[in-house]
């Protein structure tokens, strides 16, 4: 140590060390390993290594800082603060010098790994660090004694300036670009650089934009978020319907088109790419970002959408054994799949973990992180199929429960999907029988003042899925519903509203054009449905050894939209605190969202999928058991105590004798199928 | 060692071992490292794995060999000797077991690393090691408990049954036929493997067919060669115009159209690459193999048809500095340069040495190997450029001079391409002056009987650059043209073909329709080319530190049609043993050839290109005195010793004084150009 050196001490990190006067901040900084960001290399023209002083006596560091203790603002701080503005206070680190004794704090958008804050607190933040970088060089020029070729230059500039020693050979509409870009830049350029490895886009001088997009490819809907690269931010979102529903609503019936059409597959491979590539356009435009400027992407979605999105004809999905045609992550160029982004963009598809288990559970698991906790979580995605992930960093299992679509309105007498003007939430007063609800599209209950002409709009067009789960639930708490799913003819003498319906007995909900009722068959679907997905998860729970969950997560839209609360009335999850279930929203498309992001959760989620222990709920004998357990409604205290907290449960009822017994035939039929 | 074990001995190689009765050769021959072939891994398809026992008491082994050594010819031999025959005597070491002492010959066309002959006594042969390689595997069905991926399952097999442990992810069209192709194939499939790295093809069952291409992109014409890549034999040549003819006969002229036509660069890329599609075409249909069966190619060309080929503006190489976009090997698919082989196959594209010395010059460094040898070559290929390597193992340096398009026809009053009609040898009277001549299309001499009615069909249409070299050098050694060049106009007094030419004289070859005259400027059209060829040789001499070289090849089609005595009359060459110079025809062909068959010969040329030393002689004042001083025609017996052993040089005789100042003139004129 020499006299003159002089003391920094970098916050929050901490790291601190001793610099002869006249160094660098950012050169001490990547001394002490200080995770200070810069895309221009230390040249003053990205501004994104602003540091503050933090001026005082820091007593516990034995020093006095203060902001003269570094050289004085020079003229490419002026001009990068007149260019692109910089909050008072801020130095750009490549350019202040220590002449004494500081203590610099580093902003949080300042750290090449920032943390990218998520909205709900549960759940671990992103860290920043995405597959493509970019960064600025200076490459020697040309000489006839020493013909090199321009990208061996480069690559020599790459290695010297930036320590990417490993780059292998460049793609080649990069390469087609190279000397053009090397010389408008005056042998100055900024080059993308994909996962360290190669150079996959080139622009003349310094060039600061990076956008990335993160899809979840569902069969219903297509939905993307396009992100900044250099901050995480999302910049637009959006969604399409997946034009592959022309070919059939639900995933079955697109697998039998393909079967029964040669040459079905490349049609709806067309479609889905077709969808996906005008998303694209559209959040480019909403945001003001030219395609050109997207360099990566990162698509999640079910092993029918990974397959036909991949152009992989989807038949071995369509029965036994179920068989993918992979379940690795793959990195792609965006042209293979007629995507139209940067000429050599990289497209990331996360892994599939099984037939029915796709890669939007991987998604899903990069999202809610349950291999990370030590309380054992509950994932469920639920849609025509529901996806299950349970378990805990010691071990995780998946699978797929073959729900049906009633929860998503369809099979349902008055169902549709959610959509304005169909019903989603329903309250029955237990004494009256008479029912309130609300549509989407409006805040205001049907029985509130301004509800008839803010539904005017719409009109009561149906009820979707979280309705029903509601409607059946109030109906079972109202007592019109026997634990064993019979609406109770008896209850025609509390409420006109309790109708005969044939041999069975119906609930009419709402009285108007359409007339929406709920049936016996109506609650028999959403038996079925929920029998499925709560046997699944029971099947799970027995291979893990556990009888109960710490945590649910509900993912997806149907997730996002239920009373978790008349979720558990009705049984479709297993009894829990219900302060620790959660809705995740579009879990997938946040796994998406965070392999775009974060380069290490590629390797992380190909990893953990590896890893999963798949259950095939079609071959497992306590499936069935399980599955015609769970048909009833819970009534069991002991069973569900934490639910007994919440809600106050009807006594138990017995049921009729004929109608299980039609249940049970049903169900044969049903697995025989 | 057990009692029971056998004695094996492997020839040619000589390795040997014991084991027990019942191993299958083989087993053995792999534990010992022995070289056999095998693409179906032991299964007795494939028949590559043949041997022969010999019979006899090999004292010197120590065991007394015989037939009956080995279990008996077995029914997969059987199946496989009546489907695809077998020569009598072989069997397949994969079946048959030892059950004695044996000495097992393993013919040269069941070893993997075969060596294919060439036919030139003075070349390495080809090691057959291509970077397509097939394997045949048995794949795990899936299973609903283990649900892994088709793909993952094969990488599975491939590293189980092949070794194959670093397999990366699947090119996605063989992904996409990947579950089709297993069912098909009763969960056998063969697999195209590329370097050891990546699948690229799969077919169901067993496959044994796989071809490449090695292409040589020409300025005037494209060379491919279609080669088993299992034998390395050629099935199909065949050559096609550049389409790019259009824009221009020579390089320069293209790459002036690209400069003054905006998107003129896609122009030519599009026509070369049609012409090579076009050829692809043609040898495929030849030889009988259908384009999916090309699994890969690899092409060799100057700079220019290089930056062309890959879609690259050549505009940098039109000026100094002539910076290169690459000088690396590049490994790209076929569709990125819309070739039509199997969807997934692979181009391998020669690496560029230098602004003006391309990756055709790299492929005659392979096809020659300069760089393994004590002496030292002088490598010559020459086309509007000439591009010239010397060197031994110790040092290579290679250089371009620009030698014009005289040596093509062109600039020459009669001159023409090498075609029918085309006067190719010629012969001049030293007494009677009287000439006779060859032309293209007839084995005959133009004063045989027969001549006139062989040249009936095509006329003498003019002189290409193998007769004009000839007949310059003639005049020469009949003493009608000085050591300065200038046609000697006392020559009249010896034949009236000698005719005055306005201020100068000219030779009459032929009074037919066309008549071709050797006018005092074709002759200067020749002194200029040649000069410039002698004078880059002489540099790179000068380099080297060496006055005279022990080997020269000529390489390229005017390499292989001129007669190197006459060459070096002139004084294209330095003097050498005329039994030491050898023309190599296409070399750069075979460079590309060798790459397709031999993968290491990638890396090696990579490595070799990185090494020469590259001498640009448009910027060497040395290159300038050595071009003045090559303008006359050798007569110093001293610097051409070898030379004056093999022909008779007429006496030196005193150049006029006007012309040599007009030759002068010129020189300056052009370099200043």
């Amino acid at each position: 140590m020499s006299e003159t050196d002089r003391r920094v001490v970098f916050t929050p990190s901490g790291r601190r060390g001793r610099f002869p006067a006249g160094t660098p901040l950012l050169k001490a900084a990547r001394a002490l390993g200080v995770d200070i960001d810069s895309v221009c290399g230390g040249r003053g023209l990205c501004g994104r290594c602003q540091i503050e002083v933090a001026e005082g006596d820091f007593a516990k560091h034995g020093l006095v800082s203060r902001a003269d203790h570094l050289t004085a603002f020079n003229e490419v701080e002026a001009r990068y603060a007149e260019k692109r503005g910089m909050k008072p206070g801020r130095r750009l680190s490549c350019q202040a010098c220590l002449t004494g004794d500081a203590v610099i704090d580093v902003p949080a958008e300042s750290q090449v790994h920032k943390q990218v804050v998520r909205k709900r607190a549960e759940v671990r933040d992103i860290q920043l660090d995405p597959a493509m970088r970019l960064h600025y060089v200076e490459v020697e020029e040309p000489d006839m004694h020493q013909p090199t070729g321009d990208l061996e230059r480069l690559l020599k500039a790459l290695a010297e300036q930036w320590g990417l020693t490993g780059l292998e050979e460049c793609d080649l509409h990069t390469l087609q670009r190279l000397q053009t870009a090397l010389r408008e830049g005056g042998w100055k350029v900024t080059v993308a650089v994909h996962r360290g490895q190669r150079i996959t886009a080139i622009w003349p001088g310094f060039h600061d934009r990076a956008y990335g997009l993160a899809v979840d490819v569902g069969s219903t809907t297509i939905a993307a978020h396009l992100c900044n690269l250099s901050t995480g931010e999302v910049v637009a979102s959006g969604g399409v319907m997946n034009p592959q529903i022309r070919f059939g609503e639900d995933l079955m019936s697109r697998v039998s088109y393909v079967m029964m059409h040669p040459g079905g597959d490349a049609e709806l491979t067309a479609a889905v790419r077709e969808g996906l590539a005008r998303l694209i356009g559209e959040v480019a435009e909403e945001a003001g970002v030219a395609v050109e400027e997207i360099l990566n992407a990162t698509l999640a979605g079910n092993p029918i959408m990974h397959h036909l999105l991949l152009g992989i004809d989807p038949t071995e999905l369509g029965g036994a054994p179920f068989a993918l045609a992979t379940n690795s992550g793959m990195t792609l160029w965006a042209s293979e799949l007629d995507l139209v982004m940067n000429p050599d963009a990289r497209v990331y598809i996360l892994p599939c973990i099984a037939g029915h288990v796709g890669a939007d559970t991987a998604g899903v698991i990069l999202s809610e992180g349950p291999q990370l906790r030590d309380e054992i979580s509950l994932i469920v995605d639920v849609g025509t199929n529901a996806e299950i992930v349970l378990g805990n960093k010691e071990r995780l299992l998946a699978a797929s429960s073959p729900t049906g679509p009633a929860f998503e309105g369809a099979q349902i007498s008055g169902g549709q999907r959610a959509a304005p003007g169909a019903i989603e939430r329903v309250r029955i007063d237990p004494v009256t029988l008479e029912p309130r609800f609300r549509i989407i599209g409006s805040e205001l209950w049907s029985d509130e003042d301004g509800f008839a002409a803010e539904a005017a709009a719409t009109g009561v067009t149906g009820i979707c899925g979280s309705g029903i789960i509601e409607v059946v639930a109030e109906m079972y708490l109202a007592g019109i519903l026997a634990g064993d799913g019979i609406i109770d003819g008896t209850a025609q003498g509390r409420s006109d509203r309790v109708q005969a319906d044939g041999r069975t007995f119906s609930y009419l909900l709402h009285a108007g054009e359409p007339e929406i009722r709920i049936t016996q068959n109506d609650v028999r679907q959403i038996q079925l449905a929920k029998a499925a997905l709560y046997a699944g998860a029971r099947l799970l729970m027995d291979r893990l050894g556990v009888d109960r969950v710490d945590r649910v997560v509900l993912a997806g839209a149907f997730g996002s939209h239920i009373d978790v609360k008349y979720a558990m009335v009705l049984g479709l999850i297993p009894d829990c605190d219900l302060a620790q279930v959660f809705s995740a929203g579009n879990a997938a498309g946040t796994g998406a969202r965070i392999a775009l992001l974060n380069q290490t959760a590629r390797d992380e989620i190909q990893r953990i999928v590896r890893g999963v222990e798949k259950v095939e709920t079609a071959v497992e004998p306590q499936f069935q058991a399980h599955f015609v357990e769970a048909m009833g409604i819970p009534h069991s205290t002991a069973a569900f105590p934490n639910l007994a907290k919440a809600v106050q449960l009807p006594e138990p009822r017995i049921a009729t004798a004929a109608e299980p017994a039609e249940g049970r035939r049903r169900r044969r039929r049903r697995s025989g199928a």
